[in-house]
């Protein structure tokens, strides 16, 4: 669910959260301890937000410490629904909107419902919904629950860099392609892919001789980068006007998104049937018909894409995590790319 | 304005037209005699079936014989209007609106107000809008009016074929793309799209080792599908849905349409501002906001096509048109490839 307002017909993203975080003691005011098995993570695999949860959660191999929880791709206009399971019930949770775990928390709870969502299981209450930390806190607070072989995505040396580079990519980026397609008028539209294709320009150059965003390995820079990447043309070229070009043709940029959509924990994490299925049905105020366009053709995802001759070590001193649990896998009806163990085929 | 009906979802357009005739000598019943000055050609340069008659009537010299007037991009909910004009009237047919012509002929006309319309200048009296025939009597009823080396653009043995390839490009793309942008339901688009790109494929095909559709020769049917390329990536592919992938990403198509659009008559008619805002800002039952989109970057017309090495001689025994008069010309604003004399530099 998008929540915002305007200012001056320009689209503005509620960036009010649950700002409660979990931290590896709990110690501190509004912390709660990481301790594996008390959490459930809710997503829709849709959600360029919860993707990024998703993705972080596999490559630091936390699956087994925090399960996750499946919102289908549209919702009502108040709450992510557990449409997908049996009897339209989180197995876990036993709720069947994700607003009710919101409501147990603060009742009338008067923002958007948004994924993804930390639920504390025992109480059915929501930790958090503030995406930003909760994806930097998986890598920090969890550290001793993370797998053999996890990545270290927010290096502590690379920090200051990469919370500058992170900030331009929220706000050109991530929401520039939704200020775009929010735009309340011509003029507010027209600065807003301007911004947009700015910045994308300046990734187009910062990648050209970087295998990564920060360098040698994937950081979570990367991974916010490409949820908006793998969504960019199914669904933000048409449905939100960033029409310059299509990812496809801008060469540096589009052979990264391969690079990376390829490596265990990115495109076997990406269904591009609910992504579709989201935007499309539920925006009806700017798709009234609610028609899902066919295309495009997602074959090229799985071209050779020639990074390696950038060097770059992808896990650093890690390794990739292997494939997902079986009811975690993304199908390949859903993701034409996705063999039968849930990797991407290469 | 793009008149229908559904049936069972699917648009269909709606085909019933002011069927007379202008030919040579007029005789026949509602038919009317090819006399220079006499008519004036109503069009939009946004719709691809005005563009046609704009197309047809430039290569084949008809300016000095048939007038035209150009209606703006936009118009209300029943009738193209002359706004572009000082104070808003044709200055030849001194009205407002393209209806009042139609209204003259039959009062209360019923149907659709489209373009191209031909006018009886004298009488104020629209005599046709059937477009189909129209161009073709432009290059088979005027022939004593052409300009010295005019093409020929309906040439007699070919016409056999050219009938049934003509059908197909009108059926599945001409009006493929409006099936695709129109339909009522998932099920009516996933359809349309299908068809569309069946007939993509089939073009692709055929092109791969012609020149030109009908073999060395530019021909009507080069025409017809010209103007549904044309504005493939800048509408139909966000707008319409018809996203398996953009012109650009199909080679053969891609270098065949530039190649027509840097040939005079093709690119130099085609006014991608007025295209865009015509769409975008008309069918607001599938753009409720009215904001035109920025992209796609253009300059990508004006390169090198290589389709010279096919062979071919574009204009047969004739010669391409100069440069278009100066009040006929399109801006370079609207169409950034078109230099200060009119024509796509190249």
């Amino acid at each position: 669910m998008t929540q915002g307002t305007y200012v001056e017909d320009e689209f503005q993203r509620d960036t009010t959260y649950i700002e409660d975080r979990v931290t590896t003691d709990g110690a501190g005011e509004h912390e709660w301890p990481a301790e594996p098995g008390r959490y459930r993570l809710v997503v829709a695999r849709a959600c360029p937000w919860a993707n990024r949860a998703i993705i972080v959660r596999r490559l630091l191999g936390l699956e087994d410490a925090i399960s996750m929880g499946l919102c289908g791709p549209t919702h009502d206009s108040d709450s992510w629904t557990f449409d997908l399971d049996p009897d339209g019930l989180d197995p876990v949770l036993g709720i069947p909107r994700l607003k009710d775990a919101y409501e147990k928390r603060f009742p009338g709870y008067p923002r958007g419902i948004t994924v993804p969502a930390l639920v504390d299981i025992a109480s059915g209450r929501v930790v958090t919904n503030d995406f930003a930390p909760m994806t930097l806190d998986f890598s920090t607070q969890w550290r001793e629950h993370h797998r053999a072989g996890a990545p270290d995505l927010y290096p502590e040396p690379l920090r200051e860099e990469m919370d500058v580079v992170m900030r331009r990519v929220y706000t050109e980026v991530n929401n520039g392609v939704y200020r775009c397609g929010f735009a309340g008028t011509q003029a507010a539209y027209e600065d807003a892919y301007e911004r947009l294709f700015t910045a994308l320009d300046w990734l187009e150059e910062r990648l050209a001789d970087r295998r990564y965003l920060m360098g040698e390995t994937i950081t979570e820079a990367d991974v916010r980068l490409f949820t908006t990447l793998a969504r960019f043309d199914a669904v933000y070229h048409g449905h939100f006007k960033c029409n310059r070009s299509k990812l496809t043709e801008m060469p540096v940029l589009w052979a990264y998104a391969r690079d990376l959509f390829q490596t265990p924990g990115f495109g076997d994490t990406t269904d591009v049937v609910q992504i579709k299925s989201h935007y499309y049905e539920v925006h009806r105020d700017i798709n009234p018909t609610g028609v899902v366009p066919a295309g495009p053709d997602l074959t090229g995802w799985g071209t050779p894409h020639g990074r390696e001759a950038l060097g770059g070590r992808p896990f650093g001193d890690g390794t990739p995590p292997g494939p997902p649990a079986p009811a975690e896998r993304v199908p390949t009806a859903h993701n034409p790319l996705v063999g039968a163990d849930g990797l991407v085929r290469r």
